[in-house]
């Protein structure tokens, strides 16, 4: 059986500690290696009836990356637009995407009509698949941040509209948009904290039944 | 900044290899210390707008498991029920949870309804709080494994049905059905795989624009 010391329970809290959400990246390059190295840890993610149902878009050229940037913008104004007062001045004021700097960005789809897995686990719960790849970005982010490098992830985006920009199949679904690069800074607690957005909680309730 | 050494990348790796979907589970007990420090492990991870919409259910009386068990046999019936010739004798051999074994048991929920995070990034994208509670299940699950247990999600349930038997809340949604304890055996090739039911790929296809 193999066994983790101790020493490497600790130093994995505090990987999870210092990972954090990045929305502020230095302009210089990731190695091609190191990306792949980062990419490779999603294969190590579980996934419903072994689907491995994630799919990956690298976002290179300077079409694909101005339509994700205009569907952002557009995005977040119509989110501004729904806040008041002093909650809608700290909004406009939160940084909440790094797509004008990061070095990387990846869109990240579910394959929902992959055949592999045999549907096994999705009958009922047909969103597995898609959890399936968010288990594969979390072993992307940590497995990134153990080797220096920052992500971010971006929702606030029509993924519809993703889709067509990206060419992306009719089957697959956007999960996720990540930003990746080398980090301007480091921190432990969320940006959305410092920025006096939200608080995080104390403790995690568990009801008992 | 925080730095990880290239021995800490390299079990993290490991760690990511050996962590399975356990389902064959030790009836000895969960010490209560350790499975809270698995459970804190969710609250580093990233929540959109730092909503922490994750919430636990710690089933523990017979009632609940009974009920949680003949929900699974259900589904897991019907799901056969679907297979046909050589894939339904695969299928009915599969051993797909360990919900008669496993000393703790967890339903993971999202509250779909917290007023936490003032909705920011889930305008577009509704689906993110899910996705936060899921990156919170990956990290009980890494440092569960770190700390030598296992976790087996159930996902063959139905969820409307387990949520009236757990009696949860109208505004949370099933996210994830956990066995946790100690494992029989330890693998670094998924059961599924070793049963015959699905392989994995050799590679992930990323696709530039």
């Amino acid at each position: 059986m193999m066994a983790f010391s101790s020493e490497f329970q600790t130093e994995l809290l505090d990987l999870m500690r210092w990972r954090r959400d990045v929305r502020r990246f230095r302009s210089d390059p990731v190695d091609d290696a190191l990306l792949r190295d980062c990419l490779e840890a999603m294969r190590l993610a579980p996934s419903v009836g072994l689907s491995e149902p994630w799919r990956v878009i690298s976002v290179q050229s300077e079409t694909a990356r101005d339509a994700m940037l205009a569907n952002f913008q557009a995005e977040n104004a119509d989110a501004l637009a729904d806040y008041d007062g002093e909650r809608a001045e700290t909004y406009a004021g939160l940084k909440l995407s790094g797509m004008r700097e990061a070095p990387v960005q990846l869109a990240v789809f579910c394959d929902e009509d992959t055949s592999k897995g045999g549907g096994l686990g999705v009958r009922t719960m047909t969103e597995m698949r898609r959890y399936s790849v968010v288990t594969a970005i979390m072993n992307l982010w940590l497995f990134a941040r153990a080797r220096g490098l920052g992500v971010g992830w971006v929702s606030i985006l029509d993924a519809e509209q993703a889709k067509r920009d990206l060419d992306a199949p009719d089957g697959w679904a956007l999960v996720a948009y990540l930003c990746v690069g080398w980090p301007e800074e480091t921190h432990t607690d969320p940006e959305l904290q410092r920025a006096g957005w939200e608080q995080r909680s104390d403790a995690l309730e568990v009801e008992v039944r």
